[in-house]
C-alpha cells in the first residue's frame, strides 16, 4: 500500500491543475486576540474556498487525473457532506456526472448544495450501513470511478495546495511557524497539508486534531499502528466521524504528522464563537476544531506562532446561533 | 472646499502607504447564488481587513500623512465604531496616542476593541451631542490633529485602496464588473472606491447603499444638492447614521457616483444571514446593505457582473443571532 504514497512534487502538480478554479485563501490574524494569546495565530480560511471548504481542492485534482474518457462514466463518492460538494462541484467544471452516498443525518445545507451543484445524492444511515460498501457496488455497476473522500495519493496531493499556500503566504509576511494544526477524520487534509509544507518549512511540526473520544490519529500515531474509534463515540464535528486513519494517511502521517490533539464539542462551539468575533468568519464544527486546541492551551502559543487550518464553514444556522449563545 | 478634492494618484500614493500593514482581502464568490441570481455577484471582503472593517485603510493612510513632530501630540475622531478601531489600530502601529470620541449606543464589541487598541475612548450620546464640536474642541485643547472619519482627502484615498484592489482582482479573473456597489454614510467609502476604480474599470458604475429612511446621498444625488435625513430616522446599520453627506464627499460623488440605493433593516438581516449561508462570512448590518441592494432585485443582476463591497464584520452576537433566527 506504501508504496503508491503521495510526494511534495504531486502537490505542486496538484497546485498546476487547481490553480485555474481554487481560490487561494487567506491567511488572517487578529492584533487583539495575539496580544491576549501571548503569541501569533494565524488562520488559514479555507471556508472561503469554493463549496465552502477544503475538500474542492482534493476533488478537483482527483477527478482531473482520471482519463478523459473514464471520467465521462461519471464518479462516485461517499462524504458526510463537505467531500460530496467538492465533488459534485468539481465534477461539474469538468463536465462529469457524480453521484454521492451522504448519511441521512448530514447537515440539510450540506445535502442541499449537493443537489444544487448537479450532485445525485443517495442517502445511507451512518450507524448501520458501509458506505464503502454502497459506493463500490454503485461504482461497478456503473463503471464509474470512486473518488475515495481521503486514503488516495491524488486527493492528499490536492489537499496539500494548502500547505503550499501557507508556505508562500508566511515567506510573505516574513513569518516562520513554530506549528500548523489541521482537523483529521480519514488524514487526508493534515497529510496533504504536511506533504505542501515539507520543502519550504521542513522545521515546523504538523499536528491532527480531532473530536474527542474520535481520536483515532493521535491514537495511533502514540501507537504506531491503526486504532480504531468506539462506534459508539459522537460528535457535533460531523465531518470527522472517520473510524480509523486510512492506510495511506496513516503512513504519511507516521513520517510527517507530529502528534494529535483532541477537544470537546463545548470546546469546539467556543472556538465557533472566537472566530465570530475576532476573525468574522464562520467555521463548522470539525473546522473550529484547530481553533479549539490552541484557545483552551492544548496547543502552546505562547511566545509562538501557529497556523490553524479552518477547513470549512458549512453549518446549519441552528448549530451556530447555539455556538454564539454558549461563548 | 472643491479645490482639495482627492485623485486617482492620492489612491496609488495610499496603496503604497498602506501596503505593509493592510490585507488585501479577497474578492469571493458562489456558483450556486450566482445560478440563483441569473449573474455573477462578488463579495470584497472587508470584514477580514484589520480591525473588522474598511476604516483601517482611511486611517493609517491620514494618519501616516501628518508630519511626525505633529503626530506625537496624537489624533482624536469620532466614530460609531469602525473609523474609532481603525483609528485606534493604525495610531498604535504608527506610535501616535488616540482619543476616540464614540456615540454611547454603539455596539459593546466596536467600544470594547477600540478600547483593546489602546484608544482612550469618550462617550457621547448620539442623539443630543454633537460629535464634531466635541471632537474640535478636544482637538483644541490637546493640540492632536482631528481624524475626520470621511470629509477629508486622505482618508476618501484610503479607502479608495479598495477600488484598486477591486480593479487588479477582477482583471486577474478575467472580469469587468459592469457595477460596483459601496455603503454610505458620509460617503468616504464609496467615494474612495470610485477613484480607485476610475483608471482600471471606467466603464464600470458605482453605487451608494444606505439604509432606508437614511438615504441622503441618494437623494443628494438625485437632487443635486446636499439633502439632509430625518433625526427621528433610525436603523439596525449603526456605521451609516451620518446625517448628510460630506462636501468633499459629495463633490467626488457627483462626478462618480452614478446613483444610490436604500434598503430596509429587515432586507439588511436576511442579507446577513444570506452572506453566513453563501459566502461563510460575518457581515455587521451597515457592511449587508450592498448585498441587500442585490438580493431584493433593487440593483439589478441578471446577466450582469456586481461587485459589492462587504464593508465590516462587527457586529455583536445577539443581533447576528436575530438575523440568522429571521432568515
Amino acid at each position: 500500500m506504501t508504496d503508491t504514497l503521495p510526494t511534495h512534487d504531486d502537490v505542486r502538480r496538484a497546485a498546476e491543475r487547481i490553480r485555474p478554479v481554487a481560490v487561494v485563501t487567506p491567511l488572517i490574524e487578529s492584533a487583539l486576540l495575539n496580544e491576549e494569546l501571548g503569541g501569533r495565530l494565524l488562520i488559514k480560511c479555507e471556508m472561503l474556498q469554493k463549496t465552502g471548504s477544503f475538500k474542492f481542492r482534493g476533488a478537483y485534482n482527483r477527478i482531473s487525473m482520471i482519463p478523459e474518457a473514464e471520467r465521462k462514466k461519471g464518479v462516485v463518492a461517499f462524504s458526510s457532506g463537505n467531500h460530496a460538494q467538492g465533488v459534485a462541484a468539481a465534477a461539474k467544471l469538468l463536465d462529469t456526472p457524480a453521484c454521492l452516498i451522504m448519511p441521512s443525518d448530514a447537515p440539510a445545507m450540506k445535502i442541499a448544495n449537493t443537489r444544487a451543484f448537479g450532485g445525485e445524492v443517495i442517502l445511507y444511515d451512518r450507524f448501520k450501513d458501509s458506505r464503502e460498501e454502497i459506493g463500490a457496488k454503485l461504482s461497478r455497476e456503473r463503471g464509474s470511478t470512486l473518488v475515495k473522500p481521503y486514503d488516495d495519493p491524488g486527493i492528499i496531493a490536492g489537499q496539500g495546495t494548502i500547505g503550499l499556500e501557507i508556505a508562500a503566504q508566511a515567506k510573505a509576511m516574513g513569518i516562520v511557524p513554530d506549528a500548523v494544526l489541521a482537523a483529521c477524520s480519514g488524514g487526508g487534509l493534515v497529510t496533504g497539508v504536511a506533504l505542501g509544507l515539507s520543502a519550504d518549512l521542513p522545521g515546523t511540526t504538523v499536528h491532527s486534531v480531532e473530536p474527542a473520544g474520535l481520536d483515532d490519529m493521535a491514537r495511533s500515531l502514540a501507537s504506531g499502528k491503526l486504532e480504531r474509534n468506539d462506534p459508539a463515540a459522537r460528535t457535533i464535528c460531523d465531518a470527522l466521524m472517520a473510524p480509523t486513519p486510512g492506510d495511506i494517511t496513516f503512513a504519511v502521517a507516521r513520517q510527517r504528522v507530529k502528534s494529535g490533539f483532541a477537544v470537546t464539542d463545548a470546546e469546539v462551539k467556543k472556538a465557533m464563537a472566537a472566530a465570530f468575533r475576532h476573525f468574522k468568519v464562520v467555521i463548522e464544527p470539525g473546522g473550529a476544531t484547530t481553533l479549539a486546541a490552541v484557545l483552551t492551551g492544548k496547543a502552546p502559543i505562547k511566545g509562538r506562532t501557529v497556523v490553524v487550518v479552518a477547513s470549512g464553514g458549512n453549518v446549519d444556522a441552528a448549530l451556530f446561533q447555539e455556538a454564539l449563545a454558549q461563548a
